[in-house]
C-alpha cells in the first residue's frame, strides 16, 4: 500500500507542474523541448545532493532545493552562460512527506524568480536510502563567447569574486565545532548562511565574456579550482594568501587563530568565481565590481610552469596538506 | 582516509573521459557545450536508477548502465527525436569499487557505439545509501516535427511496437517467482533479457515524424501510458486485449494460465512505443514495420471521451485493478 498523501502523479501536479516553463510542456510529455537562439550554444551541467553527504537530514527543504539549483547556476556562470532551464530528479524515502516536498518546491519557486529559470522536466522515484537529488541546468552562450578553463596565459592576473572560506567555516558552525565557542552570534549566523545558501555569481559570469581568459567556480576549494585552470591551461600560478579576500566573520576567525588563511583557501563550497584576465583588463574589472556591488580581488599571477604556488604573508611558499574535497 | 583505488578524479580520467564527445570538453570544464543545428530544437529528458528500486545489487554493472541509458533514449524516441548526448551522475557506496565502475563504463561505451551518442558531462559523489544513478539525455528534432502526447484525435488507430509484457515477466523470472516453474529455459532467458536490456525504438521514433499524431513510450505499462496520451489529448481510447502483441514466451505463459493478457498490458518497463495515427497511415506504418524488421500492431481506436476502455476476447470491458507502476 502506498503511504497516505498525494502519490507520485499528485505530487508532480501539485508541486512541480506550477514550476514548469514553456519548454516543459506542462511536464506532460516524455521529454522537454529546448530552443536555442540563433548564434548561440546551449551549456549544460549537472550536480547532485545526497542527504548525509551534501546536506543534513534536518536542513530546511527550501534551502536544500535552492543550494542544489545555485550550485548548478554557479557552473553555468563559470562558463559565462545565462541560465534558462533545469531538470530535476528526486529519489525520496517515505520519511519525506508531502509537506517536505511542498517546502522544497517553494524554495525552487523563489529561486526561479530570482534567477529567471524554469523547470522543464524530471523524474521522481522512491528510495530505501537517503534523499538523493540531481539537477541538470541548461543555459545559453553566444557561439565562441564561452569562457573555458583552458585559456589562462602567463602574465594574466588571477581574480576572485566575493569572499573565500565562509561556507567552509559555516559548515563548522552548523556542526557546532568547538572553535566557534565565543565567536559573535552575528558572525556565526553569517557563516552558516553562506554554507546553506550560496550566491552564484550569475550576473558577473555573463559580464566576464570577452574579459576573462579562463574561469572556474570555487566549489572544490580556491586552490584546487585554480589548479583545475592551471591543469587545463597548462600553466602555473602563484597566489598570495594575504590577498585572498575574507569576510569580517572569517577575518575574525583568523585573527582569533581559530582557523588559517590556508584552510579557508582549501575549504570549498564558496561558489565564487576565480578567473584569469590580462592585466589591461584591470579597469574594466574594477568598474564591473563597482557596478555589481561585488568585490573582485586580484590574488596572484599566472606563470609558465605547473601547479599552484601559495605564498604566506612573508612571501614564503607554503605547502597545502589538502587542496580540496574528494569524494573517494 | 579514502579507500584504495583510483580516487574521484582518477575514476573520471580512467572511465569517463574516454566516453566524452566533443561537447564534453574532455570533462575538464564546469559545464558542457551543446550545439543545436539550425531549424532544430533540443529535446531533453532525465531518468534515475536506484539500487533496490530499479535494479538488484547483484545485477551486472554493464547492464545497469545500458538500461539507464536506453530508458532515456526511449523517452527521446517517443518525441521523434534523434539522440546525441548525455550527462551522467553517480552516487556510489564504497562497495562499488573501481572494477564495478570499469564494467559500468564498458556498458556505456558499447551503447555509445550502438546508438551514436556521447557523454558530455556529469557529477560523481559518494553516498551512505544505495547506488543512485541519473542520466540526462539530449536529442534533436526539427522545429515542429516533435511528436507530443497531445495530438491524438478520435478515429485515430492505436499502434504499439514490438511485444508487450516481456519485461514484466522477466522481472518475475529474475525473482524466481513460482509461476515460472516448468517454463522452458529458453523462454525464461528471453523474458529476463527483456527486463535487463530493453531495446529503445530509436529508429522507429524518428521515422514516425509526420506519421503519428501522438506518441508515448511504454514504461509505466501499456494501459497507463495510453492513458497519458488520452489525458493529454483529451480523448478516450478502446483497445482489444486479444490484439496486444505477445512474444512466444509471453504467449506460452498466457496459454499455461500463469499470467493474463491484462497483467501484461499493465506491467510496464517494455520501452516500446505506443502511438496514435490516422487510418490513412496504415500503409506507411506497414512498410516501416517491414523495413525495420519490427512488428507494429494495431490494438484499438481513439474515441471521443475519456480514459482507456479495455475489451476482453469476447469484446466485454474489463476493469484493470492496477493501471501501472507508482513510486508512492
Amino acid at each position: 500500500m502506498p503511504p497516505p498523501g498525494l502519490g507520485e502523479f499528485g505530487r508532480i501536479r501539485a508541486f512541480f507542474a506550477p514550476l514548469a516553463g514553456p519548454g516543459g510542456l506542462g511536464l506532460m510529455d516524455d521529454a522537454a523541448l529546448v530552443d536555442c537562439p540563433r548564434g548561440h550554444r546551449l551549456v549544460t551541467t549537472v550536480d547532485q545532493a545526497v542527504e548525509g553527504v551534501h546536506f543534513l537530514t534536518a536542513d530546511p527543504p527550501d534551502l536544500i532545493a535552492k543550494k542544489l539549483l545555485r550550485r548548478n547556476l554557479s557552473d553555468l556562470a563559470a562558463m559565462g552562460a545565462t541560465p534558462r532551464h533545469y531538470l530535476l530528479t528526486t529519489a525520496l524515502p517515505t520519511s519525506c512527506n508531502d509537506e517536505w516536498l511542498r517546502r522544497f518546491a517553494r524554495g525552487l519557486a523563489e529561486d526561479q524568480q530570482t534567477y529567471a529559470v524554469a523547470l522543464i522536466g524530471g523524474d521522481s522515484t522512491s528510495t530505501p536510502g537517503p534523499i538523493s537529488l540531481t539537477l541538470t541546468a541548461i543555459g545559453e552562450v553566444a557561439v565562441g563567447a564561452e569562457i573555458r578553463r583552458t585559456g589562462a596565459r602567463p602574465g594574466d592576473r588571477i581574480w576572485v569574486s566575493g569572499t573565500i572560506g565562509d561556507a567552509f567555516l559555516g559548515l563548522g558552525v552548523l556542526r557546532e565545532d568547538l572553535e566557534f565557542v565565543g565567536i559573535a552570534k552575528g558572525f556565526r549566523d553569517a557563516l552558516a548562511a553562506r554554507f546553506q545558501l550560496p550566491e552564484p555569481r550569475v550576473a558577473l559570469g555573463c559580464r566576464l565574456v570577452g574579459v576573462a581568459d579562463a574561469m572556474c567556480d570555487v566549489s572544490d576549494g580556491l586552490i584546487a579550482d585554480l589548479g583545475h585552470i592551471c591543469d587545463a591551461s597548462e600553466v602555473g600560478a602563484t597566489i598570495r594568501l594575504k590577498a585572498v579576500p575574507l569576510s569580517p566573520a572569517a577575518d575574525a576567525m583568523v585573527a582569533a587563530q581559530r582557523t588559517t588563511r590556508l584552510a579557508l583557501a582549501t575549504g570549498g563550497d564558496d561558489y565564487e568565481l576565480v578567473f584569469a584576465a590580462p592585466s589591461d583588463a584591470d579597469t574594466v574589472i574594477g568598474k564591473l565590481a563597482a557596478e555589481l556591488g561585488l568585490p573582485i580581488t586580484a590574488i596572484g599571477t599566472i606563470e609558465a610552469g605547473k601547479g599552484v604556488r601559495v605564498l604566506d604573508a612573508a612571501g614564503k611558499p607554503v605547502a597545502p596538506t589538502s587542496t580540496g574535497w574528494r569524494h573517494f
